[in-house]
């Protein structure tokens, strides 16, 4: 899954087979990079003491935040604060790349039929 | 220099008016997210304790590293692990995101005319 040779996050989320499902592509320090393919909801959650990275490679993004909502298109990037909970829904199909620290459980502290577990992200993308 | 709203990295870049001057546009819990805009070569250096993430934005990036060089397209996306010898190199005009440890000098701890502070990273993108 840590590939030693340049990767096209773009092509590796368009291959994804199941929606909401991150895959590991690379780490950088405490941190997973990961891509995934998302249509729809997933659900509110937070991550008490991490930050992450959220950067669309194709497609559109709605992060719904307790204030407002933020809307990424294509190459836009944002980065929620740890302790925001957010809710990201995509109406299209939505290629992202995200970076996440090692220890960040994709839907925080909320399980649900869309929790992925560690070892189901570290399998090839 | 720490955006609340969505960015656009390979906009930010393109604005940029000196090379090899990154630019702070976010932070990701202990890094700092970057962007940058190159053309030729940087100098040879690492980073003892801290990954490095270049993402090609616009262009082609080369980086020679101590076996290998290795060649990224728009799109691509290499970590430069902790400790590995490094020189970046771009024969045309090239955006870059960068993501790099609060603490990692861009240049390691060679000291060139290329040379930038934190603090002149941090100025306005």
């Amino acid at each position: 899954m840590l590939k030693p040779d340049p990767v096209d996050p773009r092509a590796l989320a368009a291959g994804l087979a199941e929606l909401w499902s991150p895959r590991v592509i690379g780490a950088l320090d405490d941190s997973y990079i990961k891509v995934a393919k998302v249509r729809g909801e997933l659900v509110w959650h937070s991550h008490d003491a991490q930050d992450e990275l959220f950067f669309v490679l194709q497609g559109r993004l709605r992060l719904r935040l307790p204030d407002r909502d933020v809307e990424l298109g294509p190459g836009e990037l944002f980065v929620v604060p740890r302790g925001v909970q957010h809710l990201p829904i995509a109406d299209e199909e939505c290629l992202l790349l995200l970076i996440e620290n090692k220890d960040t459980a994709h839907t925080g502290d909320v399980v649900s039929e869309r929790t992925r577990s560690i070892e189901e992200q570290l399998r090839d993308a």
